[in-house]
């Protein structure tokens, strides 16, 4: 029998050539509808969210692993997501059944059809999962090495650490906000390099960060690492990130405990985490690491994931968005194995639902930059767009979109977007 | 009619002249006991644990502001943290009308008696709130100098932001542990400075760091600052904190972006909460502010307290422990108003059960030093024991205990104790 994977299968829900969401990808997420209660558990496909509640009260979701009652009770992915990988690769395997083209019982069952397929368009999405600790990475290369050199020159561009180690810095998780979520500047300090003290306003420096990041499937007791080996066990899945950052706020605050402020006021997440299964075909190799990390950071196999990232800008004058970027997951250095393996090496805990994000992630050329601050170089080089208009950082009413998709032989398998629109800052 | 802060008044629970929680404190925590299911809330009073969920089901809790059968639900402080300042005087009140002298209702009823009033030494200590955010700063002026003149020299001790704003980073909530817990040395990266490359292994510099913390209250909604004047409002109350530190971890690690495991492996807090309400006698005013901070870190009123603060060393070769260092709370140099106001003035979210510690607090003078680092000035000057023995880091086996308490006329309002014992680094 074909896995759910496999290119051949197609679902009896129609499905366009360049859909995020074919059969083959089936990913999760949190959405509720005014007509329905509470939020609960969906999985995407094509245009439509099946949800999982309705599946589990017409005992659709039979399982050896799961109860099957279990998505009746589920408002976030956080207790899947604990349940590990045998829960989740037999709901994926249950679901690609029901959903294929040549099975009957959802597509020959109008009635059941229309409760458990809703359009997508009719649906509000939630964040997927209660996020209690939110850690961002710094794992891109070339975005550690750009801004080494804006920072301190070329020749010491790179922290003598970065090398040895996965840079991380916990971030603020009771501001992560889902895709489509406004984003008021925010005020804060800032000190112009010539200013003898600093002034308090709208931060004038607003970036983006072309992210991407994962939840944590399992976790893992207080004191007791995840060997590497083990690492992807405790992955449920991936999404796209976008990494707010008011530089100039950042710049002043940053030394000595690193970024506060200028990350916290929001971090904005796509609403479909793309599971490790559906990512299975497009791990390839990542960069060679040289110097070889320390035994505790190797693993063997290709970790590293062929996603094509881009960022589209819409800014209050134009009607349609632009592309400013195009980058690619498999740029990063550091694995999200080695990551979190890495993260849990002085016994730090985990937990079912904790994302772990990327860092900006920038591949080698100016076109593939994952951030203002460098696609504009500090500043130093506004970049043009079509409508005439130039743009060194963010400004009002701009609307940042971030897309990213694997391409399969004839189909993809992609995480739609994470999208946000500047507000002018509040009255304070 | 007194109210709860009178120091004339006084409980028919006996209360020795040097205990931490007379009828003057009433502090906040979670608890359970094994034979009475699970976690729930209680006060301390004496060598005793109020439990409020043994009030509520005899309706003695009965109030305007929260429903009198509130704490039956609670197994955590969270929701009763948010319902703010109203619901704590109010049940505050309740309960110094229920444990005074005078009041017979519970002192009388034998019965009743023996259910509500638990001996402490019987109970589990449990974390007050379900920690979804941990915030620290770095808001002692002292130790920020030290450690400054440490790694820059004296010069550039304080780095030229410090005095604008409290420096704040994210620390781990997950890793946040109640007193008690034993802190397994961490393992990680390590660099010597003559060596070519890292090192991997234990950490040969432990340390703690004495701080306070304080509880968020009422949370504030994404975009909306909280105004310094009504900071206090959306504070619950104060624990002790050590916040354990791998220093060698540290200085290899936190370029350019921070701490990070160097710290996430434990956390520490004391069980009871101290509310604003009972330290209200025990503000003061802090050290003056030089240059005068920005308008929207500028407050009125005293906002300093006066929290005598002692740091107690038990190595494994000895039978008791010795005090290495006598600090205030009142040397914070940035208050906790101005933190919450800093903390949200970009729009950042604080929730109810969010954790803010304060940063290390050194004194002055070399015996208020607040962590090792400085105690034996980075391994320079290693301080010696009664027992005979030295120290510049911690040891497996030593156990560290901080101990608060402001000193009324003849009676304390203490924070008990927060105590952690460093075991060997466990297999990796």
């Amino acid at each position: 029998m074909a896995t759910p994977n496999d290119p051949a299968i197609r679902s009896f829900v129609p499905v366009a050539g360049d859909s995020h969401f074919p059969i083959q990808n089936l990913p999760f997420g949190v959405f509720s509808r005014s007509s329905c209660g509470g939020p609960r558990v969906g999985v995407a496909i094509g245009d439509f969210v099946l949800d999982l509640k309705v599946l589990a009260e017409a005992y659709l979701l039979k399982g050896k692993v799961l109860e099957p009652d279990f998505f009746r009770r589920q408002q976030d992915l956080n207790e899947f997501m604990g349940r590990g990988p045998a829960a989740r690769l037999e709901v994926r395997r249950l679901i690609s059944d029901l959903l294929r083209q040549d099975a009957p019982t959802l597509r020959d069952n109008g009635a059941l059809r229309e409760h458990a397929l809703i359009p997508r368009a009719e649906v509000r999405m939630h964040l997927p999962a209660r996020i209690e600790n939110y850690t961002d990475f710094y794992s891109s290369k070339e975005h550690a090495t750009n801004v080494g050199i804006m920072m301190r020159g070329p020749q010491n561009a790179l922290m003598p650490n970065w090398l040895h180690l996965p840079v991380a810095y916990h971030g603020r998780a009771s501001s992560v906000v889902i895709s489509g979520t406004d984003i008021p500047r925010p005020h804060g300090q800032t000190k112009a390099d010539d200013a003898p003290t600093p002034a308090f306003g709208p931060s004038r420096n607003l970036d983006f960060e072309l992210e991407m990041g994962f939840f944590v499937g399992p976790g893992n007791e207080l004191g007791r690492p995840v060997p590497i080996g083990q690492a992807a066990d405790h992955i449920f899945g991936m999404v796209l990130v976008n990494d707010w950052s008011a530089r100039d706020i950042q710049k002043w605050e940053y030394q000595p405990l690193g970024p506060f402020l200028a990350k916290n006021f929001a971090t904005s997440i796509s609403p479909w985490v793309v599971t490790l299964d559906a990512l299975e075909p497009f791990r390839i190799a990542g960069p060679k690491q040289d110097p070889e990390p320390l035994p505790y950071l190797r693993s063997s196999g290709n970790w590293a994931y062929d996603v094509q990232l881009e960022v589209w800008l819409q800014t209050a004058k134009t009607s349609t968005p632009e592309r400013i970027s195009a980058s690619n997951c498999k740029y990063l250095y550091w694995s999200i194995c080695q990551q979190l393996a890495h993260h849990t090496i002085n016994g730090c805990n985990l937990r079912p639902g904790d994302l772990l994000a990327s860092g900006t992630i920038s591949g080698p050329t100016p076109e593939s930059f994952g951030s203002m601050l460098e696609l504009a170089w500090k500043g130093t080089k506004p970049f043009a767009l079509s409508s005439g208009e130039t743009r060194a950082f963010l400004q009002d009413g701009d609307r940042v979109t971030i897309t990213g998709w694997c391409q399969g032989d004839g189909y993809r398998v992609g995480f739609g977007e994470v999208t946000g629109k500047i507000l002018p800052a509040l009255a304070c």
